[in-house]
C-alpha cells in the first residue's frame, strides 16, 4: 500500500471518467433530431467523432507555429467532415454550433456527483481534462459537478498526456506532484501522470465506447488505488 | 439603464470586494501571536502589508524579464520587510510562512456567500482576482465561496488592472467582454473593465481599509449596477 497521507489534491480526467459522453451525446442528438427534422445515424455520428479525437490533438501538437486551438474549435473541425462523410443534409450553422455545443452538455456517471461531494469535503477536486475551460464549466453546470476550480488543458497550452499539463496543474495548486492524485478511466493517462510524480486512481468504466470498448477494462499498472467507482475512491481516500 | 440580459457571467474582484481581507487577518494574527507568544501590533502590520501591495505589483510589471511572480511570494517579501520595520521578534520559518498563508484564510463580507450562490443559480460566478490559484482556492473552501472555477491574474502572467486579465477572462469563457460583468468594489477596477467592454457592478465597502479607508466610499463611474450589498446585485440579475 502507497502512502496517501501526503495528498491534497485530486485531478480528474473527463470525458469517459467523469461523464458518460457516448450516451450522452447520442440521447441528445437523437431527440434533438427528431425535433429537428434532420434524419442521421447518430450513433455512427458520436462515435466518429471520438474516433478521431486523439488525432485532432496531435495535429496541434505537430503544428505548434499555428499555436493553440482549443477542443470546442478542433470539435467543430471534425464535426465538419463527419457531416460530409456521413452525408447528413440540412443542417445550419446554428444547428453545427448546437452539436459542437453537444460536448458541454454531458451527464456524469450514476456516481460521480455524489463520489466528488464526499471527496470536496477533504481534497481540493478539479478536472483536468483536454477539454477547454468554457465547455468544462458549462458541463459542471450542467451536471452539477462540484469542481473547486477548473483546470483545462488550454491553461498550458497543451494537451495530455503532454508533461506541461500534469507539472501545470500542480504548479497551479503549490503543490509538490505527489500531493496530487489523477484520477482516470484510461490507464495510459496514469501511466503519464505516476512518471511525473503524481499519485493515481483507476476507475473502470467498461461501456464509456460501448460496444466498441477494446482496453481500460481493468487496471493495467500499478496504481495507488483501483476502485469500481467515485464512491470507493472516497471511503478509500477516508471520506 | 442598460441592458443587461446579454450578461452570462460575473467575474469578482476578490480582496475587500468578496472577502473582508483586514478584520480576518487582524483576528487571525491576535489569537495565533497570543497562542504563539509572539507580541507585535498585528494592525498595524496588516496596515502596513497591504500599503505595499500596488508597489510589490508595479515591480512585476516594470520587471517582465523576471518573469511573473505569483502574489504568495509577493506577500512573503512584503512580509520579511515589514517583519524587519516593525522589529518582531522570534518569528521562525513556519511563522512566516504561517502568516503569509493567512491570506489564504480570509471570510467572506456577510452578504458573500448568499449573494454569491444565488447568482451562480443563473450564471457563471468566478474570481478575477489578484490572488493566485492555490490562494484563491484554499480561501473559497476556507470561507465556503462557491465559485464554478477559479480565474486569476497568475492564469494571464498579469496583474490588474493589465488588460490581459479582463480580456483573457472573457476569452477563457468563451464570451465577449460584454456578456462578462465585473463586480467590485474598487472603482478604478470597473473603470479598466468597462474600458474594455465588460458590464460593471461596484458594491461599497465602506469598512475595508477601516479607519484607513480614503475613497471608494461611492460609486465615481457610469457602472450598469451600483448595490448595497451581493444580495441586491442578485436580485437586479433576475436571481
Amino acid at each position: 500500500m502507497s502512502d496517501l497521507s501526503g495528498v491534497k489534491a485530486l485531478v480528474f480526467d473527463v470525458f469517459g471518467t467523469v461523464v458518460d459522453w457516448r450516451t450522452s451525446l447520442i440521447n441528445d442528438f437523437t431527440r434533438w433530431g427528431e425535433a429537428r427534422g434532420i434524419k442521421a445515424d447518430w450513433t455512427a455520428l458520436v462515435d466518429g467523432w471520438r474516433a478521431v479525437y486523439a488525432a485532432s490533438m496531435d495535429e496541434v501538437r505537430k503544428n505548434p507555429q499555428n499555436g493553440y486551438v482549443i477542443l470546442d474549435v478542433l470539435h467543430r473541425r471534425s464535426l465538419e467532415k463527419l457531416v460530409a462523410q456521413f452525408d447528413i443534409k440540412g443542417l445550419s450553422e446554428a444547428d453545427l454550433q448546437h452539436l459542437t455545443l453537444g460536448w458541454h452538455r454531458l451527464h456524469g456517471w450514476p456516481d460521480s456527483v455524489a463520489g466528488l461531494t464526499r471527496l470536496k469535503t477533504k481534497y481540493i477536486i478539479s478536472p483536468l481534462s483536454n477539454g477547454n475551460v468554457a465547455l468544462l464549466t458549462n458541463m459542471a453546470k450542467f451536471a452539477g459537478l462540484p469542481w473547486d476550480l477548473v483546470m483545462s488543458a488550454e491553461l498550458f497550452e497543451h494537451y495530455k498526456p503532454d508533461p506541461e499539463t500534469y507539472l501545470g496543474a500542480a504548479k497551479l495548486l503549490c503543490l509538490p506532484p505527489d500531493q496530487v492524485m489523477m484520477v482516470a478511466a484510461h490507464n495510459y493517462d496514469l501511466k503519464h501522470a505516476q512518471k511525473l510524480g503524481l499519485k493515481t486512481a483507476f476507475v473502470a468504466r467498461p461501456t464509456e465506447y460501448g460496444p466498441l470498448q477494446k482496453y481500460d477494462f481493468e487496471a493495467t499498472g500499478e496504481w495507488d488505488i483501483v476502485a469500481k467507482d467515485f464512491g470507493e475512491i472516497a471511503s478509500r481516500m477516508g471520506c
